[in-house]
């Protein structure tokens, strides 16, 4: 899915220097981001989890489920984010089924990455 | 998400006797299912990662990302299940948002539960 093209007129942006932290481990969140410039790191206790490129996602979790950050992001490079808060990733979700597809794809990359690292 | 109305009249059925495996970690996979009656166990290498009751599903990873499956399924209970393939999900995915959300928040509660075993 060509998050890019779907994100390229959002007026929600945001941008962060390297080495910024877009936010931490355990805060509570309410918006996920779609990377639009630069390259973001997910770390969890200090472990690399994942490199977030143009394109990808990151934070989503905290949308879905309502909990705390699972991990915390730091801008690797200079990077310019879109944002999207719960109602326009409903809105999304509702309206898209193929970024349902995309975020499901995530979530499921993530989840064997962590089979991958819990049971090798 | 209220599945056992949403799949009360699905024919596409299939039932399993307590002990039964349903499907092994490493096989293919291309059907993802909702348990209607009784609980099925899902373990990796052994260890016991979730308990699925009436109303939830498993397997859905091996359709969302076309890969292996990440973990064996065993009928803990006589279990009376309905089954999906690709299609099928997909068409639900494309009709019936809550159903692309629920499938988010079993994937988000799966990773949030590896996040605790791999880094407490």
């Amino acid at each position: 899915m060509d998050l890019l093209a779907l994100f390229a007129d959002s007026h929600d942006t945001v941008d962060y220097k390297a080495g910024d932290s877009i936010f931490n481990e355990q805060q509570a969140g309410d918006v996920m981001y779609v990377v639009l410039q630069g390259m973001v790191e997910l770390r969890m206790q200090d472990k690399l989890l994942d490199l977030v490129k143009p394109g990808q996602i990151f934070g989503e979790l905290a949308l879905i489920d309502a909990m705390q950050r699972s991990a915390t992001a730091v801008a690797k490079q200079n990077c310019h984010l879109a944002w999207l808060d719960e109602d326009k990733f409903l809105e999304l979700v509702h309206e898209t089924p193929r970024f349902s597809l995309y975020v499901m794809k995530v979530l499921a990359q993530r989840l064997r990455k962590m089979n991958t690292l819990l049971y090798g």
